[in-house]
């Protein structure tokens, strides 16, 4: 399903997107999120064969996101729900979703996000947790961590040199 | 490069994996992000074939996410940088960062995010611009916009009925 494994990169947002699988599985996690839980349900959403989506639905059971439910048997129906890590990719979700909708013009826009409560429209920003500061590319920049290796420290002190160059 | 167009599905977020074009994509926008700009310090980077590496920059440019600048004369060379659609990326590549550590034990994280003044470290959290509240999947829900047709009301209305008979 996946083109070329990231995760020689060591990076999070390449193992992220290792994790993930491809574009479809972004969607069926989506689909996920909005309540969708069974096989006809995910089908009849992304409109794919049921040999692309079966072996979809098993990837992403495999790697963590999703859980397989039996829901009825004789015959054997499973349901498909976000694990803990799966309902983690939410903010991924959100964030994707607002910069999808800033290439449409106000008047184009099909889908915002609203409140549960009161329906207000929903703009979501990037914060630090223990600050509330909002996470900027100016203002954030990239840390070694515990595990980082050479490869790593090169990076991050590549990235950072480059930064101070600007 | 692309293995299915999902603009079909007027979806904010299948407009934005549409947009983005596939895996390396994230990963050239992530590199954009950490100050690289010049082929070769891309390809060094991805370390892909120059074919893929063009085509991959080629497209990037092409809707809009990266411009591409003359830096040098005979011979020609190029640097590539963000625009501004492109810099608006980063809550999402925040968003994959956050969700790659997640999966590591803290002792297998190889890079964090940390303030630029002072260095402590950044854990992002989507929280709604107006209110300050962190976005979840439970206080949050999906409108119909302005475009919305008969497809999109019929989503966002199954949507809310399948959330509210969990």
């Amino acid at each position: 399903m996946r083109r070329t494994s990231f995760s020689k990169f060591r990076c999070p947002v390449a193992q992220a997107l290792d994790k993930v699988g491809d574009w479809w599985s972004i969607i069926l996690i989506r689909d996920a999120f909005e309540g969708l839980s069974r096989f006809d349900e995910f089908q009849q959403s992304l409109g794919i064969s049921s040999n692309s989506l079966t072996s979809r639905l098993r990837y992403l059971v495999e790697v963590g996101v999703l859980e397989r439910h039996l829901y009825q048997e004789r015959p054997s129906r499973y349901q498909y729900v976000l694990t803990p890590l799966g309902r983690e990719f939410f903010p991924v979700l959100i964030t994707l979703f607002e910069w999808g909708n800033l290439q449409n013009k106000a008047d184009d826009v099909t889908m915002l996000l609203g409140a549960v409560k009161g329906g207000a429209e929903r703009r979501p920003v990037v914060m630090d947790k223990a600050t509330g500061e909002i996470i900027t590319e100016k203002n954030t920049r990239l840390l070694a961590g515990p595990a980082a290796d050479a490869a790593i420290l090169e990076r991050v002190a590549l990235v950072k040199s480059v930064r101070a160059g600007k």
